[in-house]
């Protein structure tokens, strides 16, 4: 079985064969199966094949069949260049989202920077429950906190400062785990899909939970995909002549967008305008994501990243308060949707 | 003066020049102000200078100067291809907008279709005034007339009902005046610019008060320029799971952005996120726009469509009702931003 798939992917989009393929793949085959070739074999197919962390398997069947299927030329499921849209979720699908959103340490880091231009904060909740560390006191503020965090570290300064204070964030912040920075924290193998599907001609985007302006400076680098393919939540911001005759954006506390759940297919209307035929989350704030890419007229492919993996990453799933995934698990057996199982189909999780 | 400029559109991007250029450049001057090549080089030019159907001058000339100096290699105002981002107005800059914007001449025509299903609306304003073109009672109507209008014709149905009765509409009405359909009232040296950028490196953005959804439909096939690039103003939608347990997205009344004015740097920030390097209007509506792309720290290109050909087209600027230019015109004197004079400066206005 395990030949049989790895030599699937030595010609991965073979159709007819002619005598002398036959004869080279019962060769192949046969010297697979008593070992002579694995070493060797397996080299060449890393450099070749597509998706090399990924095991071989139905996983990684399922996204090579997809788009070997809508891609060529002639293909009953073939789709236009321009129709293939391909959509991913950031926390949990393209980087980690554990044991917090990597957005909500900066909005941390950022109340400890911030607060010597704040003494108040000192013997004031949240921010007291910030600055010593005290989570009991942090989850006892409640939603109110939460936002009154957000407030104080994504508004009140211009769209140039912000995009600023993430990078220099982005740069310095380690993960308390892993001790790597946060963009070093994202997975391998689907950095791997988005290139795979880039080479293919899809046009790929992240329509994310997380704040747009928090993700737009890093991701063109990390990910390959520029800021005007970034959807995401974001605040109102306000267009005046600064008093220096410039024109600023300054970033407001008003939410204008929260693009998760029934926002997903909400902001990919809004933002991209077309179905995307592709697309992959994690949790049941994307199923809505899912549900509307796989109701497409053509060929839709729909993935989900399963957290099963305690000791190269994380184990959770319909109990976990962050990137629940519970409902969007059910529809996936029910649909048919492609669930990564993370400890058996990625060989690799992060990057070297 | 005008052999000299013709002169320039041969060898666009000539650097230095070899003796044997020089001799070449004198023998074609030559020719040209003898009037002997005039013809022959006049179909020569058109065929492989940028822009046809400008004329040669300096509004052209600033616009191909531009270009020239942000893409070659080593030009100290250098843009790199993903920093090139081109932003448009649509109606006034792209397509004309008179004597009524035309989403809003496709509002009364729907108001038209969809009267048999609303008989209220015979005795009801504004809807009486569209019926019975009485315009005197569509005007006292006023802004609460108008979005009534809207909210009649925009809202209450799915994304893909209303996509479907835009490309309906689009494909059947005419222009009053012109008797074309409006999708070949685009301005044919717009199209050339948008086409001339593209060439260059260039990712073309519609940047427009128009409904985003009303826009999408037709402008892929008219200005080439695909859904994920056109930002407007947007609507509401609401997701579910409709009765057939497909997923839909029904549009709202509630207006949920209005891409105009000081709308447009904040609709670029939020759809594109990164700031323009060019940028087109035609009205005070996108005096941002302007202020917003020339304040960015590389070389940058402003210009204004100004309508002066009431034989072609139309002539209208400081005081009109629709396409007001009367501020933006003053930032241009002040700043030295290029104004388009349609009347001199496009050799033809409509595609053929």
């Amino acid at each position: 079985m395990k030949a049989q798939t790895r030599e699937s992917h030595i010609n991965p989009r073979r159709g007819g064969m002619s005598v002398r393929s036959i004869a080279r793949r019962a060769l192949l085959l046969s010297l697979l199966s008593s070992g002579l070739l694995g070493l060797r074999l397996g080299s060449a197919t890393a450099q070749d094949a597509p998706l090399p962390s990924w095991n071989d398997g139905i996983t990684k069947k399922s996204i090579t069949d997809f788009v070997a299927r809508v891609t060529a030329p002639g293909s009953p499921d073939f789709i236009s260049p321009e129709q293939r849209i391909a959509t991913f979720d950031n926390d949990g699908t393209l980087w980690c989202e554990q044991p917090i959103y990597f957005q909500f340490a900066f909005a941390l880091d950022r109340i400890r920077s911030m607060a010597p231009q704040h003494p108040e904060w000192k013997t004031t909740q949240p921010f007291r429950g910030v600055l010593e560390k005290d989570m009991k006191a942090l989850a006892a503020s409640g939603e109110k906190g939460l936002l009154q965090i957000m407030a104080a570290t994504h508004a009140g300064m211009t769209t140039e400062q912000f995009s600023e204070a993430v990078t220099d964030w982005i740069a310095f912040a380690r993960h308390p785990r892993f001790n790597r920075p946060y963009t070093e924290l994202v997975y391998q193998p689907m950095l791997e899909l988005l290139a795979y599907l880039r080479a293919n001609g899809f046009k790929t985007f992240v329509v994310s939970g997380g704040g747009v302006e928090f993700m737009r400076p890093w991701m063109e680098k990390v990910y390959g995909i520029p800021p005007e393919q970034v959807v995401g939540s974001s605040g109102s911001v306000k267009f005046a002549i600064g008093s220096d005759g410039k024109p600023e954006l300054t970033k407001l506390t008003k939410i204008e967008f929260i693009d998760d759940g029934p926002g997903k297919p909400a902001g990919i209307n809004r933002f991209i305008g077309r179905r995307p035929v592709f697309a992959f989350g994690n949790s049941d704030g994307d199923l809505q994501m899912l549900q509307w890419t796989t109701a497409g007229a053509s060929a839709r492919f729909a993935g989900i990243v399963r957290h099963t993996d305690a000791d190269r990453e994380y184990a959770y799933d319909r109990q976990s308060k962050i990137g629940k995934l519970d409902k969007a698990l059910d529809a996936a057996a029910a649909k048919g949707w492609t669930v990564v199982d993370m400890k058996s189909d990625w060989r690799k999780v992060f990057p070297d």
